[in-house]
């Protein structure tokens, strides 16, 4: 397929102003703007990175939703949202495409405040159910509102929250739609054989949508009726037949069928709607990179993308200054696993993205990837510690707060020594606000037995994977940012920290910078700003959130005239500890300045990390001036400042 | 049965001292050991109070499982813990089943910390299957470790946590056992003959569990075969077919089998244990309350009980001094439903614990109770607030740990109205550490978008429940202890309060009280304390966590020596609050003495809550002495101190 973008053409999409637009055109005409739509979207997300793969995958299906339904009464609601970019160029967005997960642009992901075509935003798997269920339930009760349609991949329905919702949304029994974009298997004949078939048959006048189904295998002839039953148990994959499983959970199921045969998804849709009055299930099967070779050649199928060039599909990649955390990592628990048989890994579907993929190459049986499942992952942890094994539990930040009762309950409750490895701790770029790590510290600082640390850079990580691996008698989670490290001089062999020590760098007498974790390159540069006002600046790394270092707090208090806290997360984390303990040593009842620098109150949209801090208000700048300020020296101007 | 404490004879039980001391008997000794059994706890809950119906659903599988299994070696792991009164019976804890949840004595659930025989701890439902996993990979990786066997309710298999379980463990592949004990449905005929059959054929040497399960059906009788199917569809209830879902889910299916016929049980967990080589379910049947008449006849089957006479079951009410929180809040609720058609109501299996059940009654269609599946719960509201509804989410503090990423990612982010009511919040007495609402104001106020309140009494609480009805422009949450209220006089209508406004209850100028929630009584003590000590006290209820009443903060640090917040949960809520902003305002840097009083850092045994609190270091005593060194007056002799 050529995709020379200055010869482009799109009398089509020229054509499309909203999803209305598509109404008068036929499935002929629908597939043409199918393939320019496509195009649109390879150009777009080549000049500014994305999840192109996903998005190429349901290009016919979201040209066909919106042909079928009537966006926005109706509710489309794309479970994750990173396969939106088709969706988003049909809803008044086409001409903001070039601004994609930029500073100021649109979201990588739907998002309600973007546009009323986006009813519920995500990133996070599993929820579209059950928000389409609240919507429903809505519509139900009178509020203008139409059909609900969920699209969920068949990873993110296999995590418990959509099984929640499913099993709810069946006993319900109201009319609403779920579509599984299955993108597990290819179209291989007998599958398409059979959609073909369940196609015409959707698409007669006659029957129910309950007659059809239940009619359906023993209207087949005899060999495409072993297909049938046999397509069914081979769809998706590890579940084992889930086409069985949604109808024990109440649903209608329809499918499978090819996601990108426009006379098949017209057809079933539009039969759905007009007939559907429960809850229907349209199994339809997708191909990841559809229709763009380099993303279908790929072995991620383009899943996530930076900036490529459009005709070869070769991606501009960026020569990283150090390795990256999720690297270090992975590296450091391999290096400590070769020597130790009690440590294993557990991923939630992230391997890669963790560093788990490089435990698990070198020993295979000791990474566990549960799939979506954050929180069976942290009560299987909890059960290997407690039989003695070493388990690290790999979770991004946010997460983890699908967890959060396990890590209580399970884990913390019990003083079982699980080790949580926090990546994306902090803010993260593009993914934006929905990917901030911005919560860890606070609820896990909260509770009783766990040890919180956070890494000032890539070394320290090193260090605290050698901590919590040596840490046997209790929870600990140590956390670290996205992205590369600072380049810093890498320790050979990690060093065992003294629990609930914190080190100085420096030391001065008039103003005490305590930075917990990776904003302390940050912090340092602030120092600067106030040795070149002639202030005398001690510059402190905590290491703990808890247990903290009360010995440094004191010390830190005693000498100085002002304390700083930076940190790379919400409010009660760890300057709040700190608060609380000084507070409670009676140390805030003198003349000492205190002041905590945390993310604000409010979420903070996609940006380059150094960007997103600066709208935070957390760089290097915004300490010194702090710091200023707390010392009193209102009326120094800064530089910067 | 005749339950005549004072004559009863314990031959059998007597004998027992450990489980290993069932080995040598038969089962017809066993069954009269689970007699003497059942009779020892029914005595014992009858003075203590506790979880009755359950425990004497699971006497026989008690019995058996120790019978055949190899404990401690092998990990019994019963899920949520509240059944498990015949089990500590017989593994060591007979002569302290009078010291069941009192304080001091032996937990209400499943504890390690209080015996080798409970390898995993519980109280939260639905986490069994993955701790079981867990103990599995252990022993296959060598740890000295036997078999995992999960036991699990049929309403605790129904949550997205047990469903991502099973899913792993299918795939695992390993040996492992999960017991589905379900007590939905009485032991009728059909069941009992298909159980009877399966209980001879596993009986016999020949043959694999595995040929066993595949020629089941083929080989049954023709009526008998249709019944086996049936009876697979019928026994699991709401959620369908299980015994087939849990085959897709990749679990050799056993059952279902007569869960108080010792025989069955005998001789299906001897061939399981010999035979399987993979994961296997058992799908045992029970009766909630079996074998005392006044449980197995009234409609709660006696789940929870206080003190009651055992010859006629009659329970010792006490009779309240005020309206419990939980039923007040039901009772405003259902008031403003009755004028507001737009209110709507969400419980996680929790109708009656949160008084959801007086919505249901007055409004039932307006009230939704999805299940154990608190994910889904918080997103079933988002999504209900995005269509225009107003829905109430009323989930005890410790259970929304469960779903706190819904409402980080779907709720705040998406700053949806959703109105959490958070019933339990702080120390709950009987059910001890792992039902204690602690964190909630901590891991809900960090979020942006989130207004954060708490009752101080009963008439508060009804003006919460009219200020969040009225509340459209985001998220809040209320939350309100359990058990009665204060006795205060209560408002023919909730007043709407104004958001982030404090109230002053008396004004002084030595010390200022800030109390946030239910905590007031107890700081208006430690005020009159204080008083008595010659201090002039001013006495405040925050109301708000978020937003802070900056006012009223500016003011009572301007005026007095001292400032001390009180509230009835962990570091990092209301207090942290205070701090933060007070530092942010540079309010701390003069020589105000502040303390923050808080639950400790550790987690707290069960006792009744105001023990509970007193172990907390939260009593009027503690907090006036608090005051007293905070303000300077060390050597002043409080009262009581």
């Amino acid at each position: 397929m050529p995709y020379q973008d200055t010869q482009r053409q799109t009398p089509f999409l020229d054509r499309i102003t909203a999803p209305h637009d598509l109404k008068g055109l036929s499935n002929a005409d629908l597939r043409l703007l199918a393939d320019e739509l496509r195009a649109e979207v390879v150009e777009a997300v080549s000049q500014t990175g994305g999840h192109l793969g996903s998005s190429l995958g349901v290009v016919e299906l979201t040209v066909a939703l919106h042909a079928v339904f009537d966006t926005p009464r109706d509710k489309l609601i794309w479970d994750v949202g990173h396969q939106c970019y088709p969706h988003k160029v049909l809803t008044g967005r086409r001409d903001r495409m070039h601004t994609l997960r930029q500073e100021g642009g649109i979201s990588g992901f739907t998002k309600r405040s973007e546009s009323e075509y986006d009813p519920f935003g995500a990133a996070h798997s599993s929820t579209s159910i059950s928000a389409a269920l609240g919507f429903t339930v809505g519509r139900d009760m009178g509020q203008p509102t139409g059909d609900a349609i969920a699209v969920i991949g068949d990873g993110s329905i296999s995590a418990g929250m959509a099984y929640e919702a499913m099993n709810n949304a069946g006993a319900e029994g109201r009319r609403m739609f779920v579509i599984l974009n299955d993108n597990e298997m290819s179209i291989a004949p007998p599958v398409g054989a059979m959609s073909s078939y369940l196609s015409g048959l959707y698409g007669s006048p006659l029957g129910s949508l309950q007659q059809v189904a239940e009619g359906f295998e023993a209207a087949l002839p005899g060999p495409l009726r072993d297909h049938a039953r046999r397509a069914r148990q081979m769809v998706t994959g590890a579940v084992g037949a889930q086409g069985t499983l949604f109808e024990e959970l109440g649903f209608q199921y329809v499918g499978p069928i090819n996601g990108h045969d426009m006379d098949q998804l017209m057809n079933v849709l539009r039969a759905a709607r007009t007939r559907a009055t429960g809850p229907v299930l349209i199994h339809c099967c997708t191909v990841k990179g559809k229709g763009y070779a380099p993303a279908e050649q790929s072995a991620d199928k383009y899943h996530g993308v930076g900036k490529f060039t459009v005709a070869c599909g070769t991606q501009a990649k960026k020569r990283p200054n150090a390795p990256s955390y999720t690297k270090v990592f992975g590296e450091a628990l391999t290096k400590l696993a070769d020597h130790d048989p009690r440590i294993v890994g557990i991923s939630a579907a992230m391997p890669g993205g963790t560093g788990m993929d490089i435990l698990a190459r070198a020993h295979p049986k000791r990474m566990f990837d549960v799939g979506i499942a954050e929180q069976h992952a942290v009560t299987f942890a909890a059960g290997m510690a407690a039989s003695g094994l070493k388990p690290f539990c790999a979770i991004y930040s946010t997460f983890l707060q699908r967890g959060y009762d396990q890590v209580v309950h399970d884990v913390a409750l019990q003083n079982l020594p699980v080790r949580f490895a926090i990546d994306r701790a902090g803010l993260v770029g593009a993914d934006g606000a929905t990917h901030a790590g911005a919560f860890d510290v606070g609820y896990l600082a909260a509770l009783p037995n766990m040890t919180v640390m956070a890494a000032a850079d890539e070394a320290e990580l090193v260090h605290m994977v050698a901590t919590a691996a040596a840490h046997d008698s209790g929870p600990i989670a140590f956390r670290y940012p996205r992205g590369e490290g600072e380049g810093v001089p890498m320790p050979e062999v990690g060093e065992v920290l003294e629990i609930g020590k914190g080190r100085v760098l420096f030391e001065g007498t008039d103003v005490a910078i305590l930075s917990f974790g990776a904003h302390l390159g940050e912090c340092l540069k602030a120092a600067k700003k106030l040795e070149a006002q002639g202030l005398s600046v001690t510059l402190a790394d905590a290491r703990f959130a808890k247990p903290l270092d009360r010995n440094l707090l004191h010390r830190l208090v005693r000498k100085h005239r002002a304390l700083i806290t930076v940190e790379q997360g919400a409010r009660g984390g760890f300057g709040a500890m700190v608060l609380h303990d000084l507070a409670g040593e009676g140390l805030l009842d003198g003349s000492l300045a205190i002041r905590t620098m945390t993310l604000p109150d409010r979420f903070i949209d996609q940006a380059a990390p150094d960007a997103m801090y600066a709208d935070a208000g957390l760089t290097a700048t915004d300490i010194a001036a702090t710091a200023m300020q707390a010392v009193g020296h209102r009326s120094a101007r800064m530089p910067g400042v």
